[in-house]
């Protein structure tokens, strides 16, 4: 395949003959394609995914879909998104190293990214349904976070840097586009795409009707598109994460998009506490003791981000923001500067994180851990806990003192129902 | 002249043979090169400026040079700045029709515009000093601000070509690089370029003292370079406005980039407060009623700005945010949100109001409203004044009424001697 070859998906039958002379795959998976097997996986909504198996082990090869798989070609998007994926998980990847999968090779005609296939790691969605732990994940989750906030904005990176990095960005359109509409802005109407579960009307009814709830939300919505704080995965929930017993990594970052800091960790907690609320569906005996250990995840993912962002703020404030000059350099702490910066992250954090609580059970894209309970009366009354929390950070976002207040309002509305 | 010509700065001598075949010199200035009059102008930091006359009437011709005029060859800044001058220009010429000069022919290897000549128009800074006033001043740079800062955000402008705008100006890097040091830096340690008058060292270290002041004014600097609201002119202060006794235009918009929506009116209100601090060196008997004047020129352009925003939130919003399918078109008024969006605009002009008043007296490039003062004693104490104000806007940005509620500070100020 050459670089000039017009865009083609790909099949599990003529995957082997047109990569069978790509160097990265002939390295990770065996020289002969003849004796490659190929599975398609994707299991998203936007992409294909095939692991190529062969005798010298497996790779991932993933290739974007010219529409949205999960409506189909009714809706196109463009297969640029691959590059800025690639450009994504090449800074992910320096900022945060061992974070992402290892890159292979990337050709930008075909909007495909071969890369490390993670094994025997799965989508961490499937082990909160399944209630499974996973060790060191808030360390690992809290200090992605952090070190991808801080290395991708002017506390870190120079300034002409990061305006090139801007603009490059600022090309991925129509994916941003997507969340535009299907996180902050169909939820609160009755927009086409939106579907919900049977008996939610009257909550629906409520935040839908809620006049400063709306405001609010697209005054995060204004701040989403034209705030460029850092570099920002875009969709950082429980499916762009997989994990082992005791390891983890971020991928899918093609939503890619120079944003807020609060954005990744916010969406980020929400996608833990719909696990929360959806955990009475799933467990037996040991509900109680599953559900605080996700409460536990959010609370340590808040405390280790929090200790790297000041860690990185004491060894990595390069760049033009809160100088030493002003600070240090005259004798003065600027720990002031680190916690006012921190206030600002967590005040967006804890509202996106109420608006991703909404979304995912009311416009399109819900999430498995509630789409999977078959009872619909049981999964209206825990979606119910889920939206209405959901409004109450929305609402309070700026006097929320930490996660651990988060966590505790958690279990307030986990017992308490609204249907 | 051809486009492929390599730069070179023009003179008075060389402009009309290198000029000689330019259609719109022949056309606004006259056929015969030969019989052009040619004078430069340029009084400001940057650029030459020359105006060329002939029988058919002038024009002006603005060229950039490859370094700051005001410090030398020492600070080099690039000549792309023309091209983003130009293109500001257009947008503005858009967004609010008749209020900059209208271009007659942009060379962007020579880094030159050619434009209208505007008679009897002089820098409005001028007219400040001379204490005279301007009708129609408050109400054309009310509705200006309104209009650049509406039209140019997601309020008004589709997603992509904003994304694809902000891309565009993120290329601007040199010279709002300027802003973010000599603006927001320099003024609150002793940088290398900075210089003050003689006296104000104990306002001077109470302000460096200050490590609140300090961390605010670093948000603000984060704001300015990671937030992409709208398109700023950049430099909006009493030197880059020309007026006669009744009609006003904006020029130099050299330092656009896509800005904070309250940046351009908090800047501007700084250089009217500081004109008003001014006053004392410079009117005898009607002193108060032209501080007065002053005075309610800020009130009034608050007041037309928040009019015609509103007007324009009312007709014109059809960009993604707020949209009427969430506010008007479920029964819900969408005033609440037009009041969190103005309040937020206000938030940041008088935290950058007050910034603008320190750096003027602190950092390079002083304004002539004071610099022009001989007394150094009264100057000192006026500047004082000034230097007091701005540190009190910038602690209570969050929490002012109103522009009046600034200008009930202002006269406090202007009659308390902190020295």
């Amino acid at each position: 395949m050459t670089a000039d070859t017009a865009y083609q998906a790909l099949t599990v039958e003529t995957l082997p003959e047109r990569l069978k002379d790509v160097a990265a795959l002939i390295q990770h998976v065996g020289q002969d394609a003849a004796t490659w097997q190929v599975q398609e996986v994707g299991d998203g909504n936007l992409n294909l995914v095939f692991i190529v198996s062969g005798p010298n082990g497996k790779a991932i090869v993933k290739q974007a879909l010219p529409y949205v798989r999960l409506v189909g070609d009714s809706w196109p998007l463009p297969l640029y998104r691959a590059f800025f994926e690639y450009h994504a998980l090449r800074r992910q990847a320096a900022r945060d190293p061992g974070a992402v999968p290892v890159i292979y090779h990337f050709d930008e005609v075909q909007a495909m990214i071969i890369m490390e296939f993670l094994a025997p790691h799965v989508i961490l969605r499937r082990k909160l349904i399944a209630g499974e732990q996973v060790a060191g994940l808030a360390a690992f989750l809290g200090r992605y976070c952090a070190r991808t906030a801080f290395r991708g904005s002017e506390l870190s990176m120079q300034s002409p840097d990061k305006k090139a990095d801007v603009a490059l960005f600022a090309g991925n359109v129509e994916i941003p586009a997507i969340t535009e509409a299907l996180v902050f802005t169909d939820p609160y109407f009755d927009a086409d795409m939106n579907s919900h579960t049977e008996g939610l009307a009257p909550v629906i009814a409520k935040l839908r009707n809620d006049i400063g709830l709306k405001v609010k939300v697209q005054q995060m919505l204004q701040q989403f598109v034209s705030n460029t704080q850092t570099m920002v995965h875009g969709d950082l929930h429980s499916g762009s994460i997989m994990s082992t017993d005791d390891d983890s990594r971020v991928i899918d970052p093609e939503f890619v998009q120079y944003g807020p800091m609060g954005f990744d960790i916010g969406m980020l907690c929400a996608n833990f506490l719909m696990a929360y609320f959806s955990q009475p569906a799933h467990r037996g005996a040991n509900l109680s003791a599953y559900q605080e250990w996700i409460l536990e995840v959010i609370a340590d993912i808040s405390d280790h981000f929090e200790q790297e962002f000041r860690h990185l703020w004491a060894t990595e404030r390069t760049g033009i923001l809160y100088p030493a000059a002003l600070f240090e350099d005259q004798g003065h702490d600027s720990t002031a500067a680190c916690d006012a910066v921190l206030a600002g992250i967590w005040r967006d954090a804890w509202a996106v994180c109420g608006i991703e609580m909404h979304r995912r059970c009311l416009s399109l894209a819900h999430n498995a851990d509630f789409e999977e309970i078959d009872d619909v009366a049981l999964r209206a009354r825990l979606e119910a806990r889920n939206l209405s929390m959901g409004a109450e950070l929305i609402h309070t976002a700026d006097t929320i003192a930490d996660a651990q207040a988060v966590c505790a309002l958690a279990r307030e509305f986990n017992g308490k129902d609204v249907l």
